[in-house]
């Protein structure tokens, strides 16, 4: 990749996402390494959370504020690595996501907003909140994986 | 997986590892694509830091902070993952890990006591600061990977 490949593909990325710790990538298999990192750990820690709002593991509030806090911080991270040209590789990223930014970027803001929602309903240690809360995030999730992940 | 096998599991990580959000995985592979995510995911944020305590890339203490805030949440998670049994599978996770428990975890926790010292460094906006702790850091990363990670 030539340095004007890269730049072009960190302002692509600007254009996409971010938030204070842009990322930046050597190469398309890398930011797909990475967006797929961001998303399974943070997949794993809100199914944590579900776990709890469904009642298949007793209410801890601890334990769903830390996951659903984790939630937060995770939800950032992806969207920086759908850089151009990472549409290729061992990736399930549709190409809507580069051909309709904006409702990409749109998509990846609702996850965000839910999430902080998610937390604040942790935090409030009633299931009830915790559950409504956690299928609002999963919505978004649906909705994003719908729109811009290949079916299997 | 029976109950048992997992409670079995489940308790084999809490020896090694912990924190707030304690991991609880389906199998073995979900285990170590969490865990190699989280580290991924860390991995690349630390070397953001890298580049700038290197000077590859102009230091920006803002993003500085963010990047070693995100390695000092990412350091707390992958320990949960090495469950029991997650030896076999794609993973280079050497059986020592297994074998020799309070060796890893005082691994894993001087990772962890390095990257507060890292985003403490961070906050100063003093690069020679960033430096230092990044190469202690990075010290942490080496030998905990020559003890428990298979070569290649």
């Amino acid at each position: 990749m030539t340095s004007w490949t890269l730049a072009a593909a960190a302002a692509a990325a600007a254009l996409v996402c971010c938030g204070p710790a842009a990322a930046q990538f050597k190469n398309s298999d890398d930011a797909i390494e990475y967006r797929q990192g961001a998303l399974a750990v943070m997949g794993h820690h809100f199914g944590l959370v579900g776990a709890m709002a469904d009642g298949k593991v007793p209410f801890d509030a601890r334990a769903a504020q830390a996951n659903a806090d984790l939630v937060v911080t995770l939800a950032k991270l992806p969207w920086s690595a759908f850089v151009e040209g990472s549409d290729k590789g061992d990736t399930n990223a549709r190409p809507e996501i580069w051909s309709w930014p904006d409702k990409f970027k749109a998509a990846a803001q609702r996850l965000q907003d839910a999430s902080v929602k998610l937390a604040a309903a942790a935090r409030t240690g009633k299931p009830d909140e915790l559950r409504t809360a956690f299928g609002a995030t999963a919505d978004t999730c649906k909705s994003c994986h719908d729109d811009f992940r290949k079916k299997h």
